[in-house]
């Protein structure tokens, strides 16, 4: 409903103005605010595909999709291919046997190891953060499930500042099986890295330190969680009977899928745009990282469909396994390391389909007057901004390692973390006006920074750790 | 974190105001105001007990429980047994065959058959309503999966109507699976009935024609709901394998939990009280009906308390099996049918945990002036008012519809569906000091018609079907 609606009113708005005037910039937003196709191909990928975690069969499906899809637009594409795991997820349930065997809702981590077939029963231990674990000690955390209880911060979640409350939570989530191992203990349990929760767990990698033993690593919906320290804190011992099943089957051979529009006059510099093709298990990936997807797609077309030949190549990239592992990322930088100079920038969209605000550049501030001045076009959707980061973004972090300059989409954070790595990442999440937006600015971007005379600085990053 | 925020407020206000004056009505509301009494009673029984589906062991403590815990407050209680059904939730999963095995999140209807164990694989097809259904006739449903695609009116949810938008949408929750059998269907799929979703499930009983044959029923999250809707309004053909494996086993006796406080002057009045005892499921039954019965234990421990004695007598009633059959309201009706003309007024809270607006009544409005008056102090919580219904609540219907004077607690509305029959009705989604409300004003209520000199008329009434 919402979609017919909108889509509505872009056509209206798009009548108002005449077809082939202004810049390239400006014909690039009035095309793209006046369609959904976008939209129409995020549709394409997450409806009629769906979920698509490496070494799948929706992978498999999504890349040969995204190579058909360029080809009907007549651009040039390739399949690079990329060495992927393959994770696959089992049974996952609990119980808590010491309260009536009530349910508690969780979901395994990406990449964990299995419980035994017929589960683990211990009592579970709380704690806030890794200072509390370590106090405790290995003699009250030996045989123990340990349960993470932190919580996103809602007060930065409100206030905009979505992703520090994320990194500040997801600690928890990537390195608390392994901190827990360490001291013994025989599960490692989360709360959800979440914003909001209808019984819903979010998902998403953990990282084994290999000097510790495997433990099964799963994540509660905040509810769960919520239960669980109540009953911790008013004295009761809980005793949890977990099971995950997920199997680790040997690595897939899947493939980053490369698209280009050659330049004319510049052909060998490279503005790279990229985004990843896979997603997680349990929704369809359209906010994660669908949008992003029809966001690199969409630039492309919307380029050839103008007939706009730009100076240096604009090359698409669609990574595959950012999810978990980043075995995209790492095969694009490896395979064309011989020309690592000749990306003039980066351009990733992975943080969601809503409106955009601008982009994080790991680019100096004094060095992005000129940039600026070509992104006046897109003041008017507020998405103009450029603001300073040492991430644009992680399958193009070896690139910008390297020094190439990075930018990533910034979209309204506020409610990205509602969704994110949940069943419920879905493409009703997605306003279609929005997505055109976003899809826009980076193809706004793409075009000014293949036609701006000068180079940016090149300054190698380092991503937090 | 909101619990113990609300908590310290009402402690502070009830500093201010000395603690034995005015009338009882005043110092039930002071009191109840004053504590996080009625929230403790639900915190027992979600947290410590959770779901309770009539059958289950769940169900069993919960009985347990309400009568060691009535005990406790020193007040009369017996349970009265209960003969109810004892149906089981198995496996339940689908996937879209025709769509790269995407998965489709739907649980079983309650009362549902199973599918065959490697379940159905089938054809969909989406009709919005009983009449499309006819229209296309026993040769285009015969082998197929119906889908009900309507969705509840969201307008009238945030008009405060959601009870209305409820009604109109489940009809084909409880009467799709026949209806569609009786065309030849397979199965039976629904749109959850839902204000909100993230990817989340509504169960709910439906109830079989005996003149049908009996087929699968179950509801799927609304994402999946608008994912069939978009795949099949653009021409493509949807096939669904779907497996549900509930199991209905033996009947169960399980049992009413009676409670009262005797009047002095009129102990053979009786102003009853009620609220289901037992639960869905999914969830730890906070909303529906934890905090009705947290309402109910509430008023007796607060007369208790505040050793007030009524004229009339007090019953309270914990109903089993309200979800899924009713047997627990016909039992007592049954039980106590030569009593019948007792009852002066049977008050009912089934209607979620959110702020009292007042009550929904079967009482002609002119027939209220005295009551309204006896009610006056709960205007300051904006929970006086009285509005005409048929249906004060499924419970006490075989009361009403022989004559008692019907009274339902009427909160405000707009999210109880949102968590409704869901894994995410759980205690979180209670606000304590909405919770005290809703119990002093059903305390002030109860005491109000226990002590009022009159009879208000007595109407049969019939409920809407």
């Amino acid at each position: 409903m919402k979609t017919i609606v909108v889509a509505a009113a872009l056509l209206f708005s798009a009548r108002s103005l005449p077809a082939e005037s202004g810049t390239p910039a400006d014909r690039i937003l009035r095309r793209e605010l006046s369609t959904s196709q976008a939209y129409d191909t995020l549709s394409e990928l997450t409806d009629r595909i769906g979920p698509r975690l490496s070494g799948s069969a929706g992978a498999a499906a999504a890349v040969e999709w995204a190579l058909r899809t360029f080809k009907s637009w007549s651009i040039d594409v390739h399949a690079e291919p990329v060495t992927v795991p393959h994770w696959v997820r089992g049974a996952e349930f609990a119980t808590l046997p010491s309260h009536h065997d009530q349910k508690i809702v969780l979901t395994a981590l990406g990449g964990s190891v299995a419980t035994p077939r017929q589960g683990i029963t211990a009592e579970v231990i709380e704690v806030h953060d890794f200072d509390q674990l370590v106090a405790l000690g290995a003699e009250n955390v030996r045989g123990k499930i340990v349960f993470y209880s932190a919580a996103m911060d809602m007060d930065l979640v409100r206030s905009g500042n979505a992703f520090k409350a994320y990194r500040d939570a997801v600690v928890y989530r990537s390195k608390g099986p392994s901190r827990a191992a360490e001291l013994g203990a025989v599960a490692s349990i989360n709360r959800s890295v979440a914003s909001a929760s209808l019984r819903t767990p979010h998902t998403g990698g953990l990282k084994y330190d290999p000097k510790q033993p495997k433990i099964p690593g799963a994540a509660v919906a905040a509810e769960d969680a919520e239960l669980l320290h109540r009953l911790l804190a008013s004295g009761d011992t809980v005793t949890m009977h977990l099971v995950v099943t997920p199997q680790t089957l040997p690595d897939v051979v899947s493939a980053n899928v490369v698209a280009e529009i050659r330049g004319d006059t510049r052909p060998d510099e490279v503005v790279l745009i990229g985004a990843h093709l896979d997603s997680w298990d349990l929704g369809t990936g359209a906010i994660d990282d669908g949008s992003g997807v029809a966001n690199v797609m969409e630039t492309m077309h919307l380029i050839k469909e103008l007939g706009l030949t730009p100076h240096r190549t604009i090359r698409a990239v669609l990574y595959m396994n950012e999810e978990n592992g980043g075995a995209g990322g790492k095969a694009y930088a490896e395979r064309h390391k011989a020309e690592l100079s000749k990306p003039v920038a980066a351009i990733e969209s992975d943080s969601g389909a809503a409106a955009p605000t601008g982009f994080r550049t790991t680019v100096p501030a004094v060095a992005l007057r000129a940039l600026k001045q070509g992104l006046l076009p897109l003041a008017s959707l507020g998405a103009a901004d450029l603001t300073p980061t040492t991430d644009a973004g992680s399958d193009i972090a070896p690139l910008t390692e390297t020094g190439v300059p990075g930018f990533g989409m910034a979209p309204d954070s506020r409610h990205y973390f509602d969704y994110h790595h949940t069943a419920a990442d879905t493409l009703d999440k997605v306003d279609p006006k929005e997505l055109a937006q976003e899809s826009a600015a980076m193809a706004v971007l793409a075009w000014t920074l293949s036609e701006q005379p000068g180079y940016l600085p090149r300054i190698p990053t380092k991503r937090e750790p």
